[in-house]
């Protein structure tokens, strides 16, 4: 079977693991008395927002457990991992349908956003409420036995909170409505990836497998596989949004599957925050006049100062130094870890295999 | 001391409690890194949607232990209650901001609703997850040691849920914008007041002082003190939005501090409900022509519509058979319950502190 065949097979099968998952909610929903309009609304709301993305994050919570485990995996364990991975997509599911309304945006994964059908519009407030709190039916009628449990829900409690946070900084930083690039800087670009993107897409689905690998917290924070998981996961996830910054605006409508609307929305992006790090005082002005305006002259006269400034050989430059450092942190991790009988423990491979999927990709 | 003297000075004690929380969720936030323009903003969202509603849903956790206990609180005691019920106003505050922004409301006790300041509209979508989530870090931070620290999680988890499929059926059966009576009856509306309302502001503030008081679960829902609770507390609840409905037709602006709008925002309501089970083919065109129109002398043809029908005759009635059907259900509740040593049990002056609050009341 060819790579991209196994892929696809891997996507098949997790995504089957949906209307499952999905049922169950809505014979709860019903079993709770709930009219039958009221069910098919939460149906439309759980296949519209739910499955359809690419999904990484979810089945990262499936590869990881695999990794750790170092072995093909038993249906209970396989469907108990999805369920954690449908979690997350379901916590982004939330995110996503508050966001586009909260950005007031067009369209979504080559769709209209779900708030802009039909009779929905404010209900999707709501709706994406429940797209959150399912997560944690699920969870409880799946794990409540588990030792656990308790950590599922604190983690998903705390990583839904610095996303908040991070939304939040984004949303005063950057307003689609209002252009101020004094408040944008490289750091406040840095704080709001970790918080607003890494900890949720990169240490959430790695911290939920450890878990159901059973691994412990360790008495110190220096010691806790939990912490070195994160030392990892938060630059790899920062890496990771740079990339997707950066290809936002090198990147073709064929391999990002989208045109780039970053400089047009005011984004805090990565190429803007070097740009005006770099900038000349004339350049700056150029800076200032045309971001974030609805025009796209002014848009090319962005990307034209990019080039002119070098953004891509900047670009280029981070790349490497973000590959060998955190190539470096991985490394930190013994080749060989030492475990007892029967023990999961943390290894290099589940890292990696984020840092290949991830190193100089064009989609 | 007088009745309503001793009722300010409670209020007072509890409402000290809320800057010590607000600064302990604040200080966290610093501690993650968030610059001062969001903390300034994270502060603005709890100063001007937590505090100021009446209190009583967070009033009556402090109540109940109380009354559980059978002793004045200790300080630390006190505070732990007034925790918990800081957390149902957070929650309170999470279900309003978003609830005005889904109905495009205009004021929320007496002042501009949050979403209509100056530069917050969307962004209080964000601001209401983060209410929401300030709740889970509160109680981690002051019950993780305790036994029923994962009680708490789930009861809040739960109730969130049953809140938002209540504010989803009412949001679907009664849109402001599109009136159609057909959608409406007796039976949804207790569902709707059910879900939307009972469970968060009666059943959830109690069974958060019994999880306080280590009351604990029976062995099977019969002998459960929390079901109990809960068969007693849901009618209540009830009862109370009847009530509400009631007022917001027959109360004075005087009483009730407002001028009522239910009728003219196509509000399921016990009133309407109540006239469309009595009324004759004539009046039911009546009411499909004029309920839920934007226009005074329609809402002045209902409430014509409603004496005429003789709702308030037809309230009085079941303001008197629920209150006699709740005190029957906390009868149930032995007079003088049996307790070990130290064992704290349900006790019927639970419920009638809550019902006595209640019956009659004219605001
Ligand atoms: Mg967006
Ligand atoms: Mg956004
Ligand atoms: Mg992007
Ligand atoms: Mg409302
Ligand atoms: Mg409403
Ligand atoms: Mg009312």
């Amino acid at each position: 079977m060819s790579k991209a065949d196994a892929k696809a097979q891997k996507r098949a099968k997790f995504e089957a693991v949906f209307p499952v998952l999905r049922d169950e909610l809505l014979a709860h929903f019903a079993a709770e008395g709930m009219p039958e309009d009221a069910k098919k609304w939460y149906t439309k709301n759980l296949d519209y927002n739910v499955p359809g993305g690419k999904l990484n994050r979810g089945l990262s919570v499936v590869d990881t457990v695999e990794i750790l485990k170092g072995r093909t995996l038993t249906e209970d364990e396989y469907f108990k991992a999805a369920l954690l991975g449908w979690c997350v997509e379901l916590l982004q599911a939330f995110f996503l349908v508050s966001d586009d309304m909260m950005d007031q945006s067009v369209t979504r994964r080559g769709q209209p956003c779900y708030y802009r059908l039909d009779s929905v519009n404010y209900i999707a407030i709501n709706d994406s409420f429940m797209l959150e709190m399912a997560i944690y039916h699920l969870i409880k009628t799946h794990f409540r036995s588990e030792s656990y449990y308790v950590n599922l829900l604190e983690l998903f409690h705390e990583i839904t909170y610095k996303t908040e946070m991070g939304q939040l900084i984004d949303l005063i930083t950057a307003p689609e409505d209002h252009v101020d690039l004094s408040k944008f800087s490289l750091e406040k670009h840095k704080l709001i990836v970790i918080y607003k993107t890494a900890f949720y897409s990169f240490y959430l689905p790695v911290a939920l497998a450890m878990y159901m690998c059973g691994i412990q917290h360790g008495p110190a924070p220096s010691s806790d596989p939990y912490e070195l998981a994160r030392s990892i996961l938060i630059p790899l996830g920062e890496y990771f949004q740079v990339q997707d910054d950066f290809l936002d605006f090198a990147g073709t409508p064929e391999q990002i599957g989208k045109i780039g609307t970053d400089i047009i929305d005011n984004k805090c992006s990565w190429c803007v925050n070097t740009a005006l790090a770099q900038a000349t005082p004339a350049q700056r002005a150029v800076l200032d006049a045309n971001y974030g305006r609805k025009d796209a002259a002014a848009e090319a006269r962005i990307k034209a100062l990019y080039e002119e400034i070098g953004v891509r050989k900047l670009y280029e430059e981070y790349e490497e130094a973000a590959y060998k450092r955190i190539m470096g942190l991985i490394e930190t991790i013994p080749a060989q870890p030492t475990a007892k009988q029967g023990e999961v423990v943390l290894q290099r491979a589940v890292f990696k295999s984020f840092l290949d999927k991830i190193y100089k990709r064009q989609k």
